[in-house]
């Protein structure tokens, strides 16, 4: 049993699978796993629909482009507007591979911790209602303690 | 003497000529290296040429859009539809620095272990018949196994 | 205290940041870091102005498309021709967050080791004049000696 951190810098469709393979995979073989999303990787976490928060225009710019949820955002290659990601999803459920969405609620279930950016929240204006429950918020300090415990650290 | 592994996630051209300097490097200095192939990182494993392979439809247009071997792959920044690449790899030639091919025979030639990503492979519509020979085929569990054992795990 | 290794591989504004603000995280906790920046990481290190350095045609080529400091390098997402980045400084600076010359003065006042990569200077067509003054030159030799000594090490 060790334990592995995760820095998910990312938001798109294809780098959050192999986060959270990577992490239900470390979970199953009863390690600890510490998700740090930053960045774009804050789409993954937000709740879906508009969120109350007050935000500057220009924050308000940034959090309007992001993708709300893991579902919608695109893949890194071939993502046609969106096509390219329906279609992954497509081969994917003919294949029976777990979604994002089952993916991260399997990570949660095996104990995951998930800890969102703070610095990030603030750069693009996701406020903490925007986010899904059940998470931590901290800056960088708390990464590097968790990573200092780590044996395995990776930046997706 | 130590072990490292690599988890070749991008399949663009440069960041395969970091993943197989790493590689190489730490070959040369004795050390074990592990490199798992996921997602676009497959292309570099890819045969040239069509194979036999059945496919469903959507698993032939994602493997249809894939480069078919490692000299065909995109580089990350002004690529210009392989224009960029032409000249990254001239721009090589010149210095007598190797090419993806070359870095790749090399780090066989000095034991580096290859390992594709079953799921990927799914997902993409990428058969083994289709990929080089040599190489070994297994999920994220023998990864981490790997990883458990090395002192550097990088995600390219 | 414990050693950390950053590979600044990408010369994203927002990666560019991420990077520096572990490596700032870290010093700030007295833990040694190496950053290496190679390929596009190269932008980060590049003086301002055209510097007097002989290239072949195809260098000229690369080192001309590559942005010549820190603050001008695009973002990973919602760019738009440099305004997602302009917008981005902007919310940064709203929110007392550092520019990326500022973590980078930062990291550099509390030691940060920095390493240029020469194999990608060559292929970018890069000389040590276009870059800042007080960093070292190394291959990937140099690199896996620092990574052997960390506890994490990160790709970026």
């Amino acid at each position: 049993m060790s334990k592995k951190t995760i820095i998910v810098f990312s938001g798109e469709y294809d780098r959050l699978i192999a986060a959270f393979t990577i992490a239900n995979g470390a979970l199953a073989m009863d390690d600890e796993v510490t998700m740090f999303f930053t960045f774009w990787g804050l789409s993954a976490l937000r709740k879906p629909g508009k969120a109350d928060v007050k935000k500057s225009f220009l924050q308000k710019m940034f959090s309007g482009m992001l993708p709300h949820r893991a579902e919608t955002t695109p893949i890194s290659n071939f993502n046609f507007g969106g096509m390219g990601r329906a279609l992954m999803k497509k081969v994917m459920k003919q294949g029976n591979i777990m979604s994002v969405t089952d993916l991260m609620a399997s990570a949660r279930e095996q104990g995951v911790k998930i800890i969102a950016c703070t610095m990030s929240m603030d750069v693009l204006g996701i406020g903490k209602d925007e986010l899904i429950d059940g998470i931590e918020y901290a800056g960088v300090a708390t990464y590097l303690a968790e990573a200092d415990e780590a044996n395995v650290n990776l930046f997706i």
